[in-house]
């Protein structure tokens, strides 16, 4: 059984955006079932998670002997192991790798920074005299990323899990008010959140919430 | 033939730490030939360059009709595509994939901020103000990575693309001052530097800066 962590009482804020979501959509998109590991926000920092999870974040992940972590990767490990979401061809999927990966480091940490800037640390003088170049840095992103993938409908051949960490950052990116600059990633965005597979994946991490 | 882009003309300050250095050592690692396309620092903002690598960046890689950019994916496809310094067991390998993706994602993007706060932007006032929280987030980090993976000698097995990335993160975390408080991580690093393959990566690199 596929098996993740999710936070059991995480404020309201975070629907919809906690990073299990990727695996969550990842598994809907591939058909497999899975069941979810309930936590106590506080149970995170202990011990015991801490031995499956380092950084006492959510998710990790567990199946038939494999224990990991990072989203990026258990996204990659479902793909090879069950040969889904990611191009067969040696080319595509070194696009599929190359997108991946862009999506988690070189855009999302932007993004991050806008939101500690925009929102966790709002008010702070720092953050205050940062934020415009915080959010010029993710500006210059998401042009960069904008006119490389233009209208293409994937980032590589048939939807992958390079679209799923790119939808989700970008989702993340909504509160730094710029994707809208981007109607390209904007259409791009919805593409991929119209999906059945999403909206399932999306409905059933929303029963954390009620 | 394997063949990645690098600086003509980067700043002393870079030598040893320019990212291609990743791909230069994981090709070594596999005994592989490569070859550099060479350029001016100004040409990575012009649009030919941003055909290959939309962020402006080093490196982006071809080979064999493969053209990718992304250190992290470039990795994998090389290792992938060649069987090497990837486990061939699943439960291995997914410890590879989950500690190659901490080191970019979780780990990296905590020394990124420590050395823009205390480098490239050493002296602005946000940078100041914001200096103690940017550290005490890296010695979490650090603190967290120490304890996961206590004395062992490669991160999953063998030697694998995961310690590449850990380790040519850790050699950026050496400016925060703050990586002589975990022996085991000093060990390791220094213990992947010991490496002729690294070796002879950073050789073939400091050829760059003559």
């Amino acid at each position: 059984m596929n098996r993740f962590s999710v936070i059991a009482n995480a404020p309201k804020f975070t629907k919809g955006f906690v990073k299990e979501m990727r695996v969550r959509w990842a598994l809907e998109e591939m058909n497999l079932p899975y069941e979810e590991h309930r936590y106590e926000h506080a149970k995170l920092k202990e011990g015991d998670y801490l031995e499956k999870q380092p950084f006492g974040q959510v998710p990790y992940f567990e199946s038939e002997g494999v224990t990991m972590f990072e989203t990026g990767a258990i996204l990659l490990h479902l793909a090879l192991k069950h040969g889904q979401l990611l191009p067969a061809d040696e080319v595509k999927r070194a696009e599929a790798l190359t997108w991946h990966f862009a999506s988690l480091t070189s855009l999302e940490p932007a993004v991050a920074h806008c939101t500690v800037v925009n929102f966790f640390c709002r008010g702070e003088e720092w953050a205050e005299l940062r934020k415009p170049v915080a959010l010029e840095n993710l500006n210059k992103r998401l042009e960069a990323v904008s006119k490389a993938i233009g209208e293409r409908e994937y980032l590589a051949g048939d939807f992958s899990i390079a679209d799923i960490s790119m939808t989700t950052v970008l989702r993340d990116a909504m509160g730094s008010k710029l994707l809208v600059n981007f109607p390209n990633l904007m259409a791009y965005k919805e593409r991929n959140e119209a999906r059945a597979g999403f909206k399932r994946a999306l409905e059933s991490h929303q029963q954390l919430y009620l």
